[in-house]
């Protein structure tokens, strides 16, 4: 995967409408020691660079996804049946017996995902990966791998996430310890109530983990309505008491979009600087985007699982998650699917905390072009993505691995 | 479009696994007169066919688009600003406005999506066009164009619309009926409550229209809840009082998603064997898809408008639309996506009327060939139509029209 770095300058492409000094204009960017050393319209070559004529495309930032499961793909191997029950156990049970006894490779697996993202354009993500008492900490092995393998220009970041439960599995929490201590980011916790049945055990042993190995916290919350304020209220207490403003995660939180009055709520996990992951399900209740960004909470997007025991649904685009957003969100307007974009670029690199990320000199060099008038257009019609820069390396051509790659 | 209707055999093309006598097995199919002469494991040639070998593709019947608006899209067309206010009102006044001073042709517009459905794999479509006090019958002359130069392989259903009002926009009543006289098949409503005023007398002003002009209704009923629920059962009390059973669709009954307690009303939509129409919007409330069809509701699914003043979203790919469905009703298991195909297959056949239907001997030879391993695959990856045959024709391989259309 790894292509030399070498300077590139990349002309004649037009910047999105808002957000750029230069929005609207067609402008070139010059790439030097993979960062974005200008960008605008009379921009110079580096000496030695290599010139890429971007053709009249339209300019994005590389896009963020927020939230996946590389882990547990299927992505390149053969068609999973899917007869699973409609619980959310049976789906956990499901999964880890599935796992168990196929042969599913979670290093060939994410690899194989991780790379069809970069074709897609995807320069920075966040995975959770399945940490349990079966499979200990074979899959992280796996996914670190590919994060090794990919490091040069996918900008990775892992959470340790106990799927089977953490109190319900004794034992998780020893292993949760020790993935944080292999390499792992980010602490992942899930459903403290209605998975764990203790939502105080639940997140006091979580946040204990969380400031032993001085770990960011990302919580999957699916618990509905009332028990899932009850228990983020929880979580809300604990993030204040232990000084994590700004380092804690709440993803699909579902209960926000069912709650008749959830503005105090709302209130708070803005002022705890608390973020917010949605896939924008169509069919569960989700976050009030408008709302929370009014109030300043950073709330970002992710695919959720792709191609999974779990699901069939989804492919490695975050274009075309942009369109699920502005979809379950009603999103028509030009201006809306900018926010819908924003989900998965701007806020997704803030809610993560992904550095140097953006269209402006200093920055990572993460550039995607696509054939599109608007960025609107771009959402809705998610081209094939014409050209990726990761990390100032042309990683992909035309929707396909760029061959040095 | 038109190309030579002669003998056809495609080969070496495997069906789904249900439905079919063969079903899962690797089969022939003879095509004579543009109807499905065999399909099977053993099928001759027809005299003078040409041969198609299908190279191991999946067999899908030709797909069937149940509400669509082509007269509005401006698919082709430079994008389309959208900075449209929020309420049903502001968008339905910003498209007249639109259309009266923007020179876009309905004829143009409907042919151009006409085609890119037909190389997507759609055979059969039902469209609503617009009939108001400002255009006239202009927009139905553009789309009767359109169903004139495709006839003879897109079989296209219209619905005269109301888009503008009925009895709040006086003189529309006659233009209806003018609309049913000059070849519109089907007669449309709108929001009898919400947007007329006066269910009663909007309701009892259609009935009379289609008894006068012996044509069936669509009505697109987006009232919510209550409300909706309360316009409903009069039009049921119609259907039922004028013999009309059968010969009615519900377009999008979002009340049927939002009542506490559905199942008397359902089963009055099954007894008057009124049919369900939805396009599974990620947003709104939807009728229950499993309880509909379990009470024997014919229940399927539409692209409604594409790239037009009102959305900015859809593709004119119904197995996208077919995806939408599943992410919707959250169907995930292979057995449930094959329910999601039947919303834009069978089902929207039955719901729209359309005869001889299906991947059975004396069907339409409406024919569509994809790489994929199983249905289920095929809705989630929605890949490209390798082969798309349209009433004996061969129209389109690998997602273009074919040079003979």
């Amino acid at each position: 995967m790894t292509s030399a770095n070498s300077p590139l300058l990349l002309s004649n492409v037009r910047l999105p409408d808002d957000r750029h000094e230069h929005g609207g204009e067609t402008v070139s960017v010059s790439v030097v020691g993979g960062r974005i050393e200008a960008i605008g319209p009379n921009v110079a070559p580096p000496p030695d660079a290599l010139v890429e004529d971007g053709g009249g495309a339209l300019l994005l930032p590389g896009f963020v996804e927020g939230h996946t499961h590389l882990d547990k793909t299927h992505w390149g191997r053969d068609w999973y049946v899917n007869e699973v029950g409609p619980n959310l156990t049976d789906r956990i049970a499901n999964e880890r017996e599935f796992r168990k006894s196929s042969g599913h490779d979670a290093g060939v697996q994410s690899l194989a995902l991780s790379r069809a993202f970069l074709a897609a354009g995807t320069t920075r993500l966040r995975t959770h990966v399945d940490i349990d008492t079966d499979a200990g900490l074979r899959y992280l092995e796996g996914v670190l791998g590919t994060r090794d393998t990919l490091a040069d220009v996918l900008d990775m970041q892992i959470v340790a996430f106990p799927q089977s439960g953490l109190l319900i599995r004794p034992g998780t929490d020893e292993l949760l310890g020790n993935a944080l201590a292999a390499g792992a980011d980010v602490l992942g916790a899930l459903d403290p109530s209605l998975i764990d049945g203790d939502p105080v055990g639940s997140l006091n042993a979580t946040f204990a983990l969380a400031e032993r190995y001085g770990k960011p916290i990302d919580i999957h919350l699916h618990e509905p309505g009332e028990i899932g304020a009850f228990t983020l209220k929880l979580l809300l207490d604990r993030v204040e008491a232990m000084g994590m403003q700004g380092r804690v995660v709440v993803s699909h939180a579902f209960c926000l979009g069912a709650l008749p009055e959830p503005t105090a709520l709302l209130e708070r996990v803005a002022r705890l600087r608390v973020a917010l992951l949605t896939s924008a399900p169509p069919s569960r209740t989700v976050p009030p985007l408008k709302r929370c960004r009014e109030l300043g909470i950073t709330i970002f997007g992710g695919n959720d699982g792709i191609r999974d025991t779990w699901t069939p649904f989804g492919i490695p685009d975050m274009l075309e998650r942009a369109m699920f957003i502005g979809m379950r969100y009603d999103l028509r307007r030009d201006d809306d699917l900018a926010v819908a974009f924003d989900c998965v670029s701007h806020a997704a690199a803030q809610g993560c905390g992904f550095a140097d990320y953006g269209l402006h000199a200093g920055a990572r060099a993460d550039l995607v072009l696509v054939d599109a008038p608007t960025l609107a257009h771009a959402v809705v019609a998610r081209p094939v993505r014409k050209l990726v820069v990761a990390n100032g390396r042309i990683v992909a051509r035309n929707g396909a691995l760029a061959a040095a790659a």
